[in-house]
């Protein structure tokens, strides 16, 4: 095993930086083994303070120039950016990547629904009609009496628009609630095409382009918009067309779900494709077969981080763990794979991968690491890659050098909540819809709903934050909506168990009784988010909250972020409508003119606003206060008080 | 007038700051008056180190995290990301940056040409219609015996492509010399549409995808080169063809050519349209009477940057100077009007337009300022806004408060070589072509081609290095093409009259005389290093100096650059095939793989490679040195021998 100087790696206090039982063990053995990770590397890497405000700018060559966060208008750059141009513009990078990361993803959904579509594919096919039709009913396609392909071949066409049109509207605009829309129109920030909005945000901020914070937030919404109604919503709805929409299913998730005696394939990623294809190889007779030949019981296959988000609400394939449990399942010695697509992909992963002996593959062209082996995948034959990839795996089974070490937890939990799922379940079959749920929130049983989604990061204690959150939030008759890596962290502290209802306020809890679901619904990985916005419009088009998705009792967590993607979904449910607030750190100066706008002016425009707090429980204190203010609003304020969890409580909690 | 405490101005050495005469003299002035400008900022804003190396990433929330650029190796970020990974992908952010700026530009060229064709807007019309037949054909568009309009039509289609196609190659990759065309296609580097590739760029360089510089740096050549060959020669080639192809003019450059007595209208920035349109209103009669109305002797357009630049080539207006004199114009007090729209900008114009009471007027949805008034610039009713800047204008000519003081310096040269000039003037109106460029070369009468284009910057002496590093070029006969704010400083320099070829090497000037020619060509503005692509088509095309542009005995250099759309252009000539050395500093840390990539490894897979000087001399004697490599490798060496240039020569240059 290629091992570091393990003088190197500062002791950490393992329990510190994680609830995760298993990954701290695991933590514990990388010490032993004196292999580092991004735990040790946040330990000893202090961030830049001046980048963490976001008070520097490298946009050219003049600087890069340096303000002060402590007298933020004291000076300005070279050539004349004050801080809140320098902010606007940074964050607006930030937006510019996450939304092209999303946008870029859904696109490659779309091209494999054209192939297939087409007949140039065959290795995948159109899995969910219904969905199809009600897709392509959405955005005004006929369907009555036509070909599937020929409605297929209409939807691509239309849908394509969402990236490239370089006028008008994007295509699922016209699911966004008419009032919400309205505000976006007098905005100016209804997207054309996602990719010319990339662009132009990108062009704006050049050095001595836009240099007014609140036109800079203008196309940082409109970019962001055409992330979350237009890439990601994309994303979600060509996935489900092709690869079923979910529905509930009873999951395991955590590093128990590794088994010594079989080979250990992980998929980790975010695009569904490879997870699919790798699906049909780990099931080929003859691969079964080469890995029993090889003295394993079988092939086990295992996700982690979005894909495997995905894979768990769409076919219940077994979890590992989130982002930051990503190098330290590696160190388990039983991976026997671990491929990867896009995004989230610590590069850190392939030294320890190469501590274990383990092959870490990438598949993708727009991702290739140093270290790992590269095996395109191709999706006009995509069991080639994936083929492959098992092959190696059931090599390095047979192969087996290291210690193997699993820690033995599972946690089962029921995921798969689509927006379809939802409407069906709340509505049954003959009278789907949201008007139970409407109705439960009205006469206050259900006090509002939380989206709380996003990373995990070392920054903070892993999965802690999300945990404290979700359970204060349900604790007060919050439903929570989940997705990504949120989910995951929720999913090993047992709270996506129906059971769980036993932990949510009394009205909650008789919602999750009567309909038999948990009090924390898991919708899928990040870029389902999508599936939270169609929720919220539906909510608002059943009637009873309000015209606007900004006047829903609802709000938006991502407590323990790190990503560039998780400010574009931020900033998209921001436009939105949704109170989101944000833990770890924020990358504004306080007291500035553009933390001003994203934490309280956009507000008044109608739309949503920024909040941030890095204590669980001010988090959960500052959304259910903003879910309270729109129950005010709404005149459903009566029906209810408040609960005040004190110590005592979470103690309780914690010991459910 | 709003002045700031000058005990907080620094008292600059002006003379050390510029060798531009005027620009010092309203230094000189500005810090009599208490006026701060980006040379006092640059002055007293140290440039982050460790920014400045580009060995930090803010791309996730985990950081920002800092490596050690003396020991480059020695640590990776939270993630993973070592120096190579980090330092690709915040190359990849500036190319995505300033691909996006020449992309949206030119698509907004596109935009007014799809609306002048379809008759939408008659305020502009198609005025070269030889040059629209030219791109048509050169993309294959059928033009014998069809309307001019449905030529148009068919070509503002096609090139809409350049933007939006998702698969397959740009149009323009058929003006590529085949073998340039063939190594792309190797690489997998030509460029589907530029919106396409700038976020397949944002996508790859967010956290945990592209990990792997060799592969990022794919991308960043794709991106660059749709560019280059894309969004750039799109946005030359429709101008040409909406307001007529350059051709040589006889102009006056420098700060002189503000009138005391007129009122001074000075347009700023990138986009050809608004200029255009203000010169029809400054020649209405009736805003001219009332200019005489208000006691002046008549209105005076001038221009300065790159759009200035581009009515410089085209139509003879005067320039005021290049980017870093665009404050210090404002300090003569005799400005009446500034108008800008994109790129550039210092956000700092405001402040000092404010210190002497002329009106600073963004016209761009893209460029709001704080501090400036907006008045937006519609295309489909562009005198509404020319003529309101014109009248306002007027306005502040009747009410000058400030003293006037204007540097009585007015330079002439002549500007204005498009390709399609050199074309004939090379060749004559029969037998148009590059053959008696190529003879030249081959003969070595002419050592070489070198395109100086770029910024200035003020943490180098404005116009000194461009100056020198052209001075000691064309001594070796090495004919020189230029753009933007280089162009601005030769000119100023003098060289840019055909009696500048005494300062050429004899055969150099030979020719020169011979053609009547300067030595030194001035082609447009930054976008315009288009035409630079094309000449090194052509001269491929001509024959008997390669097959491909990375044989061509050239070069090219931005010495002072300072923008990111900077690093665009220069990549979009390396990975074209052009030796491409850089001044004033480089974002990468010296003795990484990355950068050897850059200014090695590249050139092995058939491209050209990046060079970093700051001295003149020295960049003068790196691109000399490849300029006769490459005629070694032709087996053209042995005509000439090299003339060393030592300080001796270099006063009698200085003093010729």
């Amino acid at each position: 095993m290629a091992k570091i100087d393990t003088s190197e790696i500062k002791k950490l206090d393992t329990r510190s930086v994680t609830i995760c039982e298993a990954t701290r063990q695991m933590l514990d053995k990388a010490q032993r083994d004196g292999v580092e990770t991004a735990f040790d590397r946040a330990a000893s890497m202090k961030p830049c303070p001046i980048g963490a405000d976001s008070a520097c700018c490298k946009h050219c060559s003049m600087g890069p120039c340096r303000l002060n966060s402590k007298d933020p208008y004291g000076k300005v750059g070279v050539c004349g950016a004050d801080i809140d141009t320098i902010m606007s513009r940074n964050f607006a990078r930030m937006v510019a990547s996450g939304a092209a990361a999303h946008t870029d993803h859904g696109m490659s959904m779309l091209d494999l629904f054209r192939e297939v579509v087409n007949g140039h594919i065959k290795e995948y096919g159109i899995k969910d009609v219904k969905k199809l039709m009600e897709v392509a009913q959405s955005v005004g396609i006929e369907t009555d009496s036509r070909e599937v392909s020929d409605i297929a071949m209409d939807l691509y066409n239309e849908l394509e628009k969402t990236y490239t049109q370089i006028e008008g509207e994007i295509p699922f605009a016209k699911r966004v609630p008419p009032k919400t829309l309205e505000t976006w129109r007098k905005q100016g920030i209804v997207p054309r095409g996602a990719m010319r909005e990339i662009m132009e945000l990108m062009h704006r901020t050049h050095m001595g382009v836009d240099q007014q914070y609140e036109n800079i937030t203008r196309q940082i919404s409109r970019t962001a918009l055409a992330d979350g109604w237009g890439g990601s919503l994309v994303a979600t709805e060509i996935s489900d067309i092709l690869f079923g929409t979910p529905s509930p299913v009873q999951v395991e998730v955590n590093m128990g779900v590794l088994k010594e005696n079989m080979v250990n394939i992980i998929v980790h990623g975010h695009e569904p494709n490879l997870f699919e294809s790798m699906l049909v190889s780990v099931n080929a007779p003859v691969l079964v077969e080469a890995a029993k030949a090889a003295g394993a019981d079988g092939i086990n296959l295992v996700g982690m981080c979005c894909s495997g988000a995905e894979m768990l609400v769409r076919h219940g394939i077994p979890h590992a763990g989130n982002f930051m449990s990503t190098e330290a399942v590696l160190v388990t010695g039983a991976v026997d794979a671990m491929c990867v697509d896009v995004q989230c992909i610590k590069q850190g992963l392939a030294k320890v991968a190469d501590c274990y002996n383990t092959p870490l593959f990438t598949t993708n062209t727009r991702c290739h690491i140093e270290g790992a082996v590269h095996i395109d995948f191709n999706e006009h034959k995509p069991l080639d890659c994936t083929d492959e990839i098992v092959i190696k795996a059931i090599s390095r089974f047979k192969n087996r050098t290291a210690a193997i070490e699993i820690p033995q937890i599972i946690n089962k939990g029921v995921h798969g909540f689509s927006y379809e799922y939802i409407n069906y379940m709340l509505g049954g079959s003959f009278r789907s819809g949201f008007t139970p749920l409407n109705e439960n929130i009205i006469n206050g049983r259900i006090r509002g709903v939380a989206g709380v989604v996003g990373c995990t990061n070392p920054r903070v204690r892993q999965d802690w934050v999300h945990v404290e959150l979700v359970k204060e939030l349900i604790k007060n008759d919050v439903l929570v909506l989940q997705t990504g890596c949120s989910q995951i962290a929720l999913a090993k502290a047992g709270l996506t168990t129906p059971e769980a209802a036993v932990l949510a306020g009394p009205g909650l809890q008789e919602v999750c009784e009567a309909v038999g679901m948990p009090p924390v619904l898991g919708l899928g990985s990040c870029v389902d988010n999508s599936r939270i916005l169609i929720a919220a419009a539906e909510m608002v088009k059943t009637g009873g909250l309000g015209e606007s998705i900004a006047d829903l009792p609802a709000a938006g967590a991502a407590p323990e972020w790190m990503s560039e993607k998780a400010i574009s979904i931020g900033h998209y449910f921001v436009a939105s409508g949704v109170y989101t607030v944000f833990g770890v750190t924020f990358p504004v100066v306080d007291g500035t003119r553009f933390q001003k706008l994203l934490f309280e002016e956009l507000e008044e425009k109608g739309m949503g606003k920024w909040g941030f707090a890095v204590d669980p429980y001010e988090m959960a204190r500052m959304m259910i206060a903003h879910i309270d203010k729109k129950r005010q609003q709404l005149g459903i304020d009566k029906t209810r008080e408040r609960i005040l969890v004190d110590m005592a409580d979470r103690r309780a909690i914690e010991t459910a």
